[in-house]
């Protein structure tokens, strides 16, 4: 019988299967499917993956698509757990040091959350500590950026966000979406942020059980910046004296994003920003990266 | 401010990751995940990964965790046109020349089909061409194994199994287990099998399209062969004119798995056999290797 061509050969597994593709595909499809097929044969290889093993990771997978629902992203939480996400910010945002850091999205952004004029409480239910966050968005010069958009999210103080607790929190609680000011000013109330577990009650609660890890995220707030002309900075802001500032589950700390949280006693702030003496308050500037 | 020890670093990103990992976290789990994060990171970075790429992967292991069901494994169908099947299978089963090889298990084996005496017809429907499969299972010095449970199921004449036609081909359809006499032997009625297209309505049929691969695997039939004291064979058989043999999309063809179809004048054989002259017949022995 004739030598029958592209039959499997466990000494060039990967070579094989990637010999199958048409060169007709799409290049940079090629190149990528190339180098995942590669490093998946090559760590089956030197794990020795046994066939139960083999079992378990499907199961596993499996199971990370199926708990993923409207509001829930079990893959983005394994990418995050497995420092995915922060690598691939990484490789894409080469920044200035004095610019923005970049921090994951996390699994509980919802676009499209209310636009509110600045100052405004984006604490619908009045539950908290409450803090003012006051910022200016700016250019590498130093040079106000009016008109960006601040959109902002974060977690109650019971570590929940909204869309953890439907019919429990008012809808859009401590989401909102603020416009930089001419001289890049924009300012909100919100309430100090707590730390959280990130949803482990799934397969990626699981691994990070077994692999002896924890679920606690250090407080933080989120923020998407976006200016037309500049590259959208996603970020978070971080408390400084969360004592899980060093075990953050999904790696999204960076110590250019622990601000500075003071407690101000002056009346006439407080009474301006219709928040109550003395109160706590947090600057946070963004410098941001023309699209280059 | 203290440095804060754990904090990512793009440069050594799998590093930062294996080392959250806990010194008492089960020692195979640890060599597992380290090996994992370690070649997912490294294709991430050689592969210059782009956010909106990372999304479309998010994307795309979302939709083929969620298009398992209780009788389509997607994950596996993935692994299977990925090599990952074939090469577990390979790194697992290091097997004597002689011995009957493995293949892969494919996504439409359903446990406990009915048992049938030998010479017994799998074809409930009557369709397809009749096909009489007879052979021995055999230890390696060619010792009858007596009592072996011989599996096998295989796809209908319009390329579909049982389970993925319910209510239109009866339950069951060329599925069943025999059990091997005392000189080794087994038989059982069947159709010729003919080649069909994988499920290919998914995600890992629309990656297939996107690479230019066909989804179409060669004919053949299933078999799982065990009796106690050996190891268990997984395995096929292909018809040896068909077309696709050079194209599996699972890999799943080995020279040695192409069988020997032959076109049988024998009215004697036929009669005892129930089938009507002249009738095709194929020779499938099946060598196991004693456990180690």
């Amino acid at each position: 019988m004739p030598k029958i061509q592209g039959l499997f050969d466990a000494a060039r597994s990967a070579e094989i299967v990637n010999e199958r593709m048409s060169p007709q595909a799409d290049p940079r499809l090629r190149e990528i499917m190339g180098v995942v097929v590669r490093h998946l044969h090559a760590a089956i290889r030197e794990a020795s993956i046994t066939t139960e093993e083999w079992m378990a990771g499907i199961t596993f997978l499996t199971e990370t698509g199926q708990t993923c629902t409207d509001w829930r992203q079990e893959f983005i939480l394994l990418s995050d757990t497995l420092g995915v996400s922060m690598l691939v910010d990484a490789i894409n945002h080469d920044r200035p040091e004095s610019a923005t850091d970049n921090t994951v999205l996390g699994p509980f952004y919802v676009p499209q959350s209310p636009h509110y004029a600045n100052g405004a409480d984006i604490a619908l239910d009045g539950k908290g500590e409450p803090v003012l966050v006051e910022g200016r968005v700016t250019d590498g010069e130093g040079n106000p950026v009016a008109g960006a958009s601040i959109e902002v999210w974060q977690a109650n103080e019971d570590g929940f966000y909204d869309v953890q607790q439907k019919g429990i929190q008012p809808e859009w609680n401590l989401r909102g979406q603020f416009t930089s000011e001419a001289d890049g000013a924009y300012s909100f109330r919100s309430v100090k942020p707590r730390h959280y577990a990130i949803p482990h009650d799934g397969p990626v609660g699981r691994m990070l059980e077994a692999l002896g890890r924890g679920p606690v995220r250090p407080a933080h707030m989120h923020f998407i910046v976006m200016a037309p002309g500049f590259d959208t900075v996603t970020t978070h802001i971080f408390t400084p004296d969360c004592p899980y500032l060093s075990q953050d589950p999904v790696f999204g700390v960076k110590e250019s994003l622990i601000a500075d949280f003071k407690v101000i006693d002056d009346a006439d702030r407080a009474a301006k920003a219709s928040i109550s003496n003395p109160f706590q308050a947090v600057r946070v500037n963004f410098e941001l990266v023309r699209t280059s």
